[in-house]
């Protein structure tokens, strides 16, 4: 890849499109912007400057800008990937959507949101919720990240099992596209075939085919009752065992998450409390939503059924704050446990997930590595964390971790499933999504990118290279 | 558009290709491949040759045999569709996949089924409620359509308003591609976000950037309990101002369909029976699902406060074969009062079908047309049907349905919508597509039709013309 470097002619003309105060080139502050959550200082690459833009139109001249001196834009949200997608490999212009962080409707009456990139997704779930409504996409990092990341990464999170995941809360998008055109991308429209899908390809493109500049978001009604069952397992096969029979119950839960022993233990330690039947137990944390009491107390019963019936040791009423306290303190236990860890988040269907436990088991045993798991069983995406111990040389062990990975990538194609189910390839898998998509779906992919961003401009190197 | 002829060389590498039985050449027999359901001859054209592919390979095959000499390949399924998306504009081949009509599989535990293009959709839904499982995809052409033609054109249907369009019954598609690449495009998953999403990407393409060959279907817990109800209104707007209530009340319909009083007594003469309220009265047809009989009486009574908050006169349970037969009769009964019928299939968002349904209404009486209105109100879709009165001359009518289209559409795009809900663009609307929609969104499809199909091979002429 050949790019211009940004030179002072350039940052001038930046700073005539957003300002002086929205160019940033101070290195030291500049360090912020060099990386996502992956901690590795690997993947972390330095930008040449960070623009921030406030309105689509500032977005648009930049990228027009880059595409006249030819230098990379790398959007950013709030950084809270877990693939590289923000990093700027290439160096050029990291451009952070943080600015653009408004509300700009909540409509009750048709039931939509209309938000630009920056608004942190907690920040619209309580805003729409203070209304009586509800928006049903919620990662994990829900806290933190922001709707345009989401958008452009797809996240998943917990509710995707009912609700979809977040290409499918989307109702339309503006983006600017990779030669700087504002485009309104879907409508707000339950049904319709006029012309191509552009919205859903855009949508998960990790900022390669379009940076998302506002989104008309689908609201739905707030859920009037729900309930959380965590079902206790002492075998980890029964309890993964059971996911597809309750997705086959015709009940549809809201999210269905999985813990094995030794991560609910890690759990309990770091949050310092006891949590139930942790001594031997696997956990499933089933929640429902009901439309009255009655409704859900049916479910409860159902559901309590199937998971006894399937080996579950004891079925109770959870309760919501605690539970999903402990499940959401996954990432940070591991975190204090070792701060060298690989994370997984590979996907397979939820009828083969007993499988992959087992195959997930063999390679920690065949590498010797210490694994950790947490899991969205109800849609078949796993977290498997692989902790680095103290005593394990980084290298060695790294070796061993690749290794693991080759058998298990292998095993999760050859049963239909994916690399990455919610975090997205990034740089981070870009080797990976090369070695294991079939080579004629990735020129395909590249074909795309290459006839809508001739020069390469919108966050280059990312999900894969463009040339071979 | 410069393309090859079908020579005596390609005729018979084509017969090499799928048996000389497979390749029609005589036009007589040729005729049914000339048209779809649009009558007007004005839309028909011959093929050159009709071939009939019996796997992918062959499929492949005739794809690039088509790149090599440079001949359209028109594929088609069962010829039901409504915008001439399988009709030949420039010759060439017609490739029927009317002989890839195997369920392949019915998984029960797993819930999806893997089909042919070919399979009927009502074959399909049957063999799965065999199972006691449901395939939720229901265009009305249900009895006659293919499942391939669907996947093409996002068919819709009445389901919509639960479960979505053919595009949200789809876990994956195995295609050609323009360059005669077997692909498959999606996988059997909840969640995944690894590249880009191809699948959406052709699923409604109209069979211009891959031709379907074999699909993976999602299939769901049979619905247990469920109900129609009628609410006979008599003022149009109260019926059709209480489907956004519907929507927002948090009980998700299955389907909410309309039908206005001239429709329902067109429909009583075509059926030669009496329906309930006929004399005066506007129809919304809801049909709910529930878990339990409970669940459903509370649906029920639910609804029924809602439509008689909102000016129904009469709410009651409908007998289900009796008020479908009814909906489904509309298209023939408008056939029997006029052969000469201008099908509209806009799409609004439900919040906005009221001002609709009243600039139809207006642009009706100015333009003094007479029309047949039915609707899958519940996601925004209108079928309004212009029907030429004996007494009207051809070219006079033609051209006030043309100025009533004209203001119609810049309504409609004024409000939100989209020219078409469920037909698709094929060639009848094309110069709308071209009127309508914003350059730099057609560009960006101009552009990855171009990237994928070099030669514009596949469907060319349908949704847009790659040259400006």
């Amino acid at each position: 890849m050949e790019y211009t470097k940004i030179t002072e002619t350039i940052l001038n003309e930046l700073r005539a499109i957003v300002g002086a105060d929205n160019v940033m080139t101070d290195a030291d502050q500049m360090q912020l912007y060099a990386h996502d959550e992956v901690t590795d200082p690997a993947y972390h690459h330095l930008p040449e400057a960070v623009v921030f833009a406030e309105n689509a139109e500032q977005v648009a001249a930049v990228v027009r800008l880059a595409n006249e001196y030819v230098f990379p834009v790398v959007p950013r949200g709030a950084g809270t990937g877990l693939a590289c997608g923000a990093v700027p490999i290439y160096g050029g212009v990291v451009l952070s959507l943080e600015k653009m962080d408004k509300i700009l409707e909540i409509n009750e009456d048709a039931m939509y949101a209309v938000v630009e990139p920056g608004v942190r997704t907690s920040a619209l779930q309580e805003a729409v919720e203070a209304k009586g409504i509800f928006y049903a996409g919620d990662p994990c990092s829900g806290d933190s990240c922001f709707i345009g990341g989401n958008i452009a990464t797809n996240a998943g999170g917990n509710r995707a099992v009912k609700y979809g995941t977040t290409r499918h809360q989307v109702y339309a998008v503006e983006v600017v596209n990779p030669t700087g055109k504002i485009v309104n991308l879907g409508a707000r429209l339950q049904k319709q075939t006029t012309g191509y899908c552009l919205d859903q390809l855009v949508i998960g493109s990790e900022g390669t085919l379009g940076i998302i500049t506002k989104a008309t978001l689908k609201l739905v009604p707030k859920p009037q009752y729900s309930m959380d069952l965590l079902a206790v397992y002492e075998e980890a096969e029964d309890a993964i065992g059971t996911v597809n029979k309750i997705i086959k119950g015709g009940i549809v839960p809201t999210c269905v998450e999985y813990m094995d022993n030794i991560t609910i233990k890690s759990v309990e330690k770091y949050l310092g409390t006891r949590l139930q039947g942790s001594d031997k137990g696997n956990y499933l944390i089933v929640e429902v939503e009901g439309t009255s009491e009655d409704d859900l107390d049916e479910k409860a019963v159902a559901l309590d059924e199937i998971c006894t019936e399937n080996g579950a040791s004891d079925v109770l009423v959870a309760e919501h704050d605690k539970i999903w306290e402990a499940r959401k303190a996954f990432a940070e236990a591991v975190r204090a446990e070792s701060l060298i860890v690989s994370k997984e988040d590979v996907v397979i269907p939820v009828d083969q997930e007993p499988l992959l436990l087992d195959e997930i088991l063999r390679l920690a045993k065949k590498y010797n590595l210490v694994t950790r798991i947490a899991s969205h069983a109800g849609d078949g995406n796993i977290h498997l964390n692989i902790l680095k111990q103290p005593e394990e040389d980084y290298a060695e062990w790294e070796k061993r971790v690749e290794a693991n990975q080759q058998e298990l990538y292998t095993f999760i194609y050859a049963h239909g499933g994916r690399l990455s189910g919610e975090h997205g390839i990034g740089f981070k898998r870009k080797h990976l999504m090369a070695e294991f998509t079939n080579p004629d779906e990735l020129d395909m992919m590249r074909a795309i990118k290459k006839a809508l961003d001739p020069k390469n401009i919108l966050n280059p190197g990312k999900i894969f290279d463009v040339e071979e």
